[in-house]
């Protein structure tokens, strides 16, 4: 069997998400369609993470097995030819037959943009919010993320996962121009984590809820003691590290 | 009467461009819209410059007049809650009676936006060319732009217009990560005169035209001497400057 390994982007706009479903258009069944096409086969993907409908991605990684012999470049070619023109193939490399593109991944990077002011261009890109945030303070929320820590309370109920550890390796916000960009990687991440983290983080950012507030609310391992989740249109799935 | 100069962003992807037309719409028509729907007068606005269908721009500048008092920052703050999510007023301030959006323009800075591969999330917002392209010999034909010249050959035909003299004082090529991107900033432009000049450096960087005939088609003075047009959608008008 030839693995193959996927990377892609894409712009979640009108997309349901990563994953099939059975109502609506997801990201996973346009690349198995092209695929099933090409290479004429029930070809199925297994993908690195599960964006939800409206989170976009810049560096998506699937895999596929398949006894077909293919050649990448042409393969690639030919999916960006039939693929809807927001999924793109950046790259397609043979890997050896144990690669999963979701078990054998060491890090995630996402990255969320809150512009800080209307924009017309990248309004389907970013959260828009014009509230006065304290960044230092968020600086702070976000150091607390960095480490070995259970984020049950950042993880959407109804996720089947055997524990809530996540060891995040990096927090951070920066300032952009008129954008406030957060940056996290970590080893995993949980249904809804990053943007709970975001919406959270923007509550202390505003003055609703102490810093001290932050830290509790980890501890408290109890999703309702987080802030609401930031919009999905302002996240990005950038990378996935092997 | 009151002057009043107003800055503004919009996704031209979904207008028909800048002015007012029959059919369609416009970015003009839908400012004049908004703004007679709050200030209750029917005001006209005068735009800096003409951008076409699915140009964007992010910093397009127009004035109106108007008897009414105005407060500039309810204004705008009620323009931008009635305005399409595509069109966002960034500023407005009041300037002297003499100020006229394009009369009182003393340059133009335009981009224009190549990628070098297949993109979903820039697809709207940049030119798609994968061809080898000779990005040395584009510099070349940049450099030749600079100066005070005669466009002609760059200037779409029926546009009615004195002489096509135009002082430009910066032309450049960047490369920006997967992006090739032009800079050029005017005291004016003509008609279709970026997407032709950018269409035509294409071509010479393609190697379909040696760098000499670049010189040559500024010096014939005949549009058809000139290359294809680069597409609508990876030209930006940037600023205005006064």
């Amino acid at each position: 069997m030839n693995n193959l390994k996927i990377t892609l982007e894409y712009d979640g706009t009108d997309f349901v998400g990563w994953q099939y479903q059975e109502n609506g258009r997801s990201v996973q069944d346009e690349v198995e369609k092209a695929l099933r096409q090409i290479v004429q086969e029930n070809i199925r993907v297994n993908g690195a993470g599960r964006t939800d409908a409206g989170v976009h991605a810049k560096g998506q990684v699937a895999n596929f097995l398949t006894s077909k012999p293919v050649d990448e470049a042409r393969l690639m070619h030919g999916l960006n030819g039939l693929l809807p023109k927001d999924v793109v193939i950046l790259s397609i490399e043979r890997v050896s037959e144990e690669f999963h593109a979701r078990f054998s991944a060491k890090g995630r990077r996402y990255r969320y943009y809150i512009s800080r002011r209307p924009t017309a261009i990248e309004r389907k890109h970013s959260w828009l919010l014009q509230y006065n945030l304290d960044v230092a303070i968020m600086t702070e929320c976000a150091r607390l993320c960095v480490g070995d820590h259970d984020y049950a309370s950042f993880c959407k109920n109804g996720a089947e996962v055997d524990h809530h550890r996540c060891m995040v390796q990096k927090a951070e916000w920066t300032v952009d121009g008129s954008m406030l960009v957060f940056e996290i990687l970590a080893n995993r991440f949980l249904y809804g984590m990053v943007r709970a983290l975001v919406g959270t983080m923007v509550e202390v950012g505003r003055g609703y809820r102490p810093l001290e507030a932050f830290g509790s609310i980890k501890n408290s391992k109890n999703r309702s003691a987080a802030g609401m989740a930031a919009p999905s249109h302002g996240l990005f799935l950038e990378e996935i590290i092997y």
